[in-house]
């Protein structure tokens, strides 16, 4: 019988944590294999603002914390089949992050306990493409992710994700039936389109649709994307619509990126949001170093407006493993109140925030 | 330090999925090993009904989708130890499926958070059996599944198991005591034998046992399944007590099967719910086509009485992958108002139901 | 395209799931790797009472059952980094353990959905000791659980452990920045510091802070923990403070084990709980036997005080896998009315219990 040894010795996996947004349709699947992988992230994070501060650690600063199951398997005949199951985990307590099974503002599912709530899908790949079946991110956020350098996560998140008006579909649905372009039909060409559907007793509510087209060669990209998810009009939610353009360019010194983005609520007073980021990572060392500005404007009353400069370096120890620090800063303007870090500020009020934080992928 | 190396490269595991269900002992464990495993299975769906049609996606309409590890250890001397931990999985949402901790009608736990509610053991195995302790499917449930063309998943999926009134302990309980005979007993004999205990305050609610013995050879086999399941007498509840009989027979061109089942809850005014199946599955081309027949009737007033046709296929892809549709109708007579994949239909009128799916395992 | 191959095959992973607990710093790490590893453990377990007594199925009498991923890598020049995402389960209803997500009296997190409740962190290691973030064992618990021979497990578990008036930090706590001193700063000796925030709108409440300092040799080993927890102060909740000591001593026939355990909650009348154990453990065969006398005694009206015998048993089948027996007895006076495995039993009544269990690590 063996002695103590190491169960389930493997090799490191350097940088899969973030392969899934990479937003590109699949080649043909040259092996089958399973992969185990993950994240964890833990920062120490403080928020200040002019009615209360906030010291605390947070999870996923740099990059969501997360454990997930994912494979590919060579069907032959230049067809693949794959699947992903990751699950976001709030590595300062432990617990796991909600789902929700129905595309409904009100429809947290897991209560703490762990969910697939990242992504959980079934991939049918060949030249013609991936269909995709399941939980996935929705095809309009992949632009809010990549002009932002920090990668909608930590204080230094981009204003058009942190404090969006577009709602629970913003970033992901269930019940979608996606459909990615091959990487193959167009030089640089990438798209997809998506389904999903609410699957409520009223109507449609929670159904909807996206698609997202773009191009990007080594040095520079340019996506647009567009989704509209349904709801029966009421007066705080409706018909919620979101379109945006997404751009960057690789500099060598350092890659810029600039994001336009214009989310409407057709509530019965309609609600419009718009808002827009530039961006740039500059590889400094032995890391990056990042800085983004980021705006975001909705029309009510006194059209409450805030303003966002991020500034972070992360050293990266290994491929796998980095330190890292944000600093950010909102301007508030008019009735807008948008504070850092679980702070709290009075409308019209700036705040600030630190991240120091440990991220370890695997 | 290593490069961008895929992390945790497995090989691939056909088939594994199903090996829960094969409700025969164990023989001795040769290896010592752990064995991660998984289906994702996701389905558009849709159901038609008198009242109120349906479309949605569904999740493990051919394969319920799932990830579970297990593992074996060969203790020398003609023993082993093995554990399973089987979590279910919602595929379409990402959330987990509901276990139960007390065998009561009331008490799913998990609230959308991965449990490992399929199956959660650990097992003692020798020439003498195999002991398993935790939650299990319980033994009255395996002729369900295996008379059925359809494996008890999606839009085919037998009567006597989709509108059962066996309730909570139909197909699983928790803390159970199980014992499996050896499977070198008597030449194609299996069986095994149960108890399982509600841990509630009120007496012995939920507390049971259930036991099956059959003979199988490679040409046809019948095994014969008994289950009682305690609670106090109300007018909705009562002791819950289950037999059936499954058989089946392998023509080469088709395999036959058949079953019997026999549903009693002796709440005040007794309840008896009796149903039975006959399938076929045939191997045509890359995949096999699924035929089946399946009635329940329940004594209450006006004979409810639901009558299914299912007609499917299943196009593998791979040992691991397929794609597959099905069929069925439901035919309602009296006041059943029996309805596929969510739709409602009125008493007496009928439903319809499509899955168009694709399924992998890992 | 690969046949019927077992996926994801392992190695055997020995006892590594109790290497959590040893309470010492990291060394330098020499290899890159990840792990998945568990424990299954259920036992049938009894109670007897003066009022009820109880039989069920039990999870953990023996090692507590959990599922885990943990790695570790190399990042050269001395350094280090490690994960650490622990889940408790519930193995004989296939539930998980909650998790706390403010370190406060009344919040429960998971619902019985998995979460990585017993740790999830990420570490970064060097000559200067380790550097750990996020959900993790209290340094003053280990005390409790090094001297317990039951290792604060099933109906053997110490009492200063079992009926502590602690609260809910004193086992783990959520949002914590923990230190350790590294292994070789001065032979045998090692120590660590943790901080936690509660993280909640009332002041610091769930704030905390703990330490412990120690010395080890192959014969004999001491160690001292303090810990504070802050609380606002009403009639059933305050500051918490945890002081102990434990000691072992080695004689090769026997390993016995001391401690002396001292907590106060400091609400307006402010209580005081302490209490002490002495252990052996003799290996005996092919198993250890194990003996344990522990007491708690709280300073409430009539001084309830309960005293508890453990005798216990445990046979290895292997390095992973164990049969075992235990059984207790507790002895109240005064108010003090503790029982053993669900049973119930009167103020000043006695209680007895019995588990009887199977264990496998993975």
């Amino acid at each position: 019988m063996s002695k103590r040894i190491a169960g389930l010795v493997l090799l490191a996996c350097a940088g899969a944590a973030n392969a899934q947004i990479a937003g590109t349709g699949a080649g043909i699947v040259t092996s089958s294999n399973v992969t185990l992988f993950g994240v964890v992230d833990v920062a120490a994070a403080w928020g200040g603002g002019s009615i209360a501060d906030r010291t605390r650690l947070v999870s996923g600063a740099n990059s969501s914390s997360r454990v997930g199951f994912r494979g590919v398997e060579d069907l032959g005949a230049h067809l693949g089949a794959g699947f992903w199951l990751e699950a976001g985990v709030n590595a300062d307590d432990g617990t796991g992050a909600t789902s929700n099974t129905n595309n409904q503002p009100v429809s947290g599912s897991g209560s703490g306990g762990l969910t697939f709530n990242r992504r959980s899908t079934v991939s049918l790949m060949g030249d013609w493409g991936e269909l995709r079946l399941g939980r996935d991110i929705v095809a309009s956020w992949r632009n809010k992710d990549q002009t932002d350098p920090f990668s909608t996560n930590g204080v230094g998140t981009t204003l058009p994700h942190a404090i969006t008006i577009a709602g629970v579909t913003a970033q992901r649905a269930s019940n979608m039936i996606g459909y990615f372009l091959p990487q193959a039909l167009l030089p640089g060409v990438f798209g997809e389109a998506q389904y999903y559907a609410g699957e409520n007793q009223s109507g449609s509510d929670g159904n909807g649709w996206q698609a997202r087209l773009g191009y990007a060669n080594k040095t520079w990209g340019l996506a647009a994307g567009y989704g509209l998810t349904k709801y029966a009009q009421t007066a705080t939610l409706g018909d919620t619509q979101v379109w945006n353009v997404g751009a960057h360019w690789d500099f060598g010194v350092a890659r810029l990126t600039a994001g336009y983005f214009h989310d409407t609520v057709k509530q019965v007073a309609e609600r419009t949001g718009t808002g827009y980021i530039v961006g740039a990572v500059a590889p400094i060392g032995a890391g990056q170093l990042k800085l983004s500005y980021s705006t975001y404007k909705v029309d009510d009353l006194g059209d409450p407006t805030a303003r966002k400069l991020a500034l972070g370096y992360v050293y990266n120890l290994s491929q796998r493993t980095a330190l890292y620090a944000t600093y950010a800063h909102i301007d508030n303007r008019g009735p807008s109140d948008a504070a850092l870090n679980g702070a709290l500020t009075a409308p019209g009020s700036s705040s600030n925030g630190v991240d120091l934080g440990l991220k370890h992928s695997f």
